[in-house]
């Protein structure tokens, strides 16, 4: 049963290293795959102990890997960076495949930017490019959903994907922290990046959202497709209205489901039941839920999901377990040719929805200088676009929550003329809300841009 | 990349009829899988219009399945039985291996009453057998432990894989009803068998635990070496027990776990936190947690796991198209044989713990006859062994509870005179707690056998 499989590495930081050393260490061994490290491709091959030995093994020149004689799979472990390096690193992969190598990569921005330059090259080359690390981190999310359940017709697909913003919203929720003070802990903790705004803004759970909807549906969504709202305007006082008066708690949630044949897909805030499953995830910890219309699994969420698939989304270790799983997939499958040909999965979707269209039931939260009559304009406003109101909600405040809610100057307004409430809006389209939301902000009662979030449905 | 497969069916069951239902609407075309049924051995050909207009499509006699001249494939879907059914199940699995066809079953007990003559006549005849659908159910278990997850170093696997017995306990401890009335109902809803047994006592979970730790561990475990108790025991005032005194419920746990080097493998009922993921699984709904020695996710449960697998233990539709994801599985990997080698997996396991020398910390609850100096008594038992108490719970209880406590004419004691009372200890063996326990039980004073639950830890 023992198969010999000689890999070549771009990249050894992190994951490029945690990939090196399990290699090293036999752990591929375990299921009888006898793996070797031929090459490693790093900018900077000094001072790296963990390599041990073998000063030989790196090279500064990316090519020496791609297209190493010995080499059968070229593992791309060169994480997130620009635009030139990720056209760079296009390039490298593109002559991977071109030698005749298969590509594992842990690169979701690669594919996003460069997907159809690479699909292209794999099919023409007969090569594989799999991406198990790109998706949910480490837990295993493609092989299942193309393999184990690909006899289900997929209704929706969905879940928590950047594990930075659901450390910063569960601790906001849990212990009442401001949106800073949670993020000043998930940098401090190295959960968020220096500059954090790929994660708690939504771009890298819209990677990953493109990438399972690929693999899901089927559909080809370009970033533009999706609708796409980070987490930065939450305020503490939106749990406790999701709380008090909804229920629920806010999730930053990354969805894609088969609306009637139209493809809907959006990553963005959202205020989910307490009893939904989805509400238990917290922390850096990330899940993706499944719906299919085969299962029934009698899931306690009035069927919202058949299967949860939950572990770490990132990190070295996990992260090279994931890639190391491709490897094994791709010596089980040897003379096989497992690349996605995305375009030909059949998923009874056909086209994809535009962001106006999208349909939900809404949280909106004003935050408006009191006076008589407001809540009767903007209702007015609201039917006018043909909106139905469904509940209004108020709650008592301290004064420090109400300034924190307008920021400094804004209307001069003192904090007892300061009244936040919440409306809750009965199905709508995302374009009829954002119409009758600019028509509301021209009042001059608005002291801030008003938060609306979709309310959970699946 | 259309691939075609011919495909026979021994079993025409609900999940053979959802398989092949599946087959003919072309679900397995989503990715690009050609599938075609050839034949189907029923013993009641009659009464099933589900497969339309081709009644030549069945046969009574398994051996035109398992010798079909067309098939590639094998599907054993024929449901649990008695061992002479087994043994006749095990000679068409068999038969059919001989011929040249790979084997997918949804038969956990054929598995663990004959796999070892399975496995090394796939072997010999370079076949695959692929059971998916045997352990979780419909959840992908053995696809991402084997293949995605296959460069961790396993530490434990553990989770909740009865539904009918989490549904018990659920409704037990969410709605306060009693042992009885939960069965009743859950064999109301279809849940639970009219002979509930093998669900209740922990043998269905015990088959299931055999091959999770086999592919996990590469363990070859007999029933013999698992500690396996039900929940028929465990009675309504335990989770006032566990929630009031303990912060926590009671689930019933399948688990095996590398013990420095030694297989530790248990069902049982445990008390395990509130906190814990595991204690948020209700009703029908089956979850496997699986902790590695690479992965760090910052799970929330100190570390207790790093992925977990939700979804529906059973049910026709999902148990097909786990089945049909190994079918998919076969295709995919064409010219490979991906029997499983449970010998050569390597996993740091060099035995298995006997039961007597399992360790876990104990919840026992005894009912006594109430009078002065029994505590100290019965500490002094545990100390002559030693074995170091914990803590001593008591609670007030109606005369409704305490009289369901002890039966009809137990002792002739009156209400006022049964005192329930619970005693935690520390960590020992279950060898030491059983000799232990059998000597309290010779104190006059004992009204009921004391019930014993290992305390969680991962």
């Amino acid at each position: 049963m023992a198969s010999r499989v000689h890999i070549g590495i771009l990249g050894a930081g992190t994951v490029g290293g945690a990939v090196h050393d399990l290699i090293v260490n036999g752990h591929l061994a375990r299921f009888g795959v006898d793996a070797e490290v031929v090459k490693v491709y790093t900018r900077t091959p000094e001072g790296k102990p963990r390599y041990g030995t073998s000063p030989e093994l790196f090279t500064t020149d990316p090519y020496e890997v791609t297209g190493h004689p010995d080499a059968d799979i070229v593992v791309e472990v060169l994480g997130a960076s620009g635009p030139d390096d990720l056209c760079a690193q296009k390039d490298w992969v593109v002559d991977a495949l071109r030698n005749g190598k298969s590509v594992v990569t842990a690169n979701k921005a690669l594919l996003v930017a460069h997907g159809d330059e690479i699909w292209t090259t794999a099919r023409e080359c007969n090569q594989a490019v799999r991406f198990e690390a790109c998706v949910g981190g480490g837990i295993p999310i493609i092989g299942p959903l193309t393999q184990s359940l690909s006899a289900e017709r997929p209704a929706a697909v969905y879940g928590l994907v950047n594990g930075t913003s659901n450390y910063i919203l569960t601790e906001m929720a849990q212990r009442g922290r401001s949106y800073g003070d949670a993020l000043a802990s998930a940098q401090a903790l190295g959960y968020a990046e220096a500059d954090p705004d790929a994660d708690v803004g939504g771009r890298d759970a819209e990677a990953k959202l493109l990438l399972l909807a690929s693999i899901t549906f089927g559909a080809r969504l370009e970033p533009g497709a999706i609708h796409r709202k980070g987490i930065e305007r939450i305020h503490a006082i939106d749990f406790l209205y999701a709380a008090r008066k909804g229920r629920g708690t806010i999730k930053s949630v990354a969805l894609a489901r088969n609306a009637g044949g139209a493809l809907e897909a959006m990553v963005t805030p959202m205020v989910v039941p307490d009893d939904h499953f989805i509400a238990r995830i917290d922390g850096v910890t990330n899940a993706v839920f499944f719906k299919g219309e085969v299962s029934d699994g009698g899931s306690p969420d009035a069927g919202d999901w058949d299967y949860v698939f939950v572990g770490p989304g990132a990190g070295g270790g996990a992260t090279a377990v994931a890639v190391l799983g491709d490897v094994h997939e791709l010596v089980a499958r040897s003379g096989d040719t497992p690349f996605l040909p995305v375009e030909s999965i059949v998923s009874g979707v056909s086209s994809v929805r535009p962001e106006d269209d999208l349909r939900a039931s809404f949280y909106v939260r004003f935050v408006v200088r009191d006076q008589s009559g407001i809540v009767g304009e903007i209702c007015q406003v609201f039917g006018d676009k043909q909106i139905n109101v469904s509940e209004i909600w108020q709650l008592e405040h301290t004064e420090e929550e109400l300034e924190s809610l307008v920021g400094a100057g804004k209307g001069g307004a003192a904090s007892d003329e300061i009244l936040p409430f919440v409306i809750t809006l009965e199905e709508t389209s995302v374009g009829q809300l954002r119409q009758a939301l600019e028509r509301i902000a021209q009042k001059d009662f608005v002291l801030a841009e008003p938060l609306w979030l979709p309310v959970w449905r699946a």
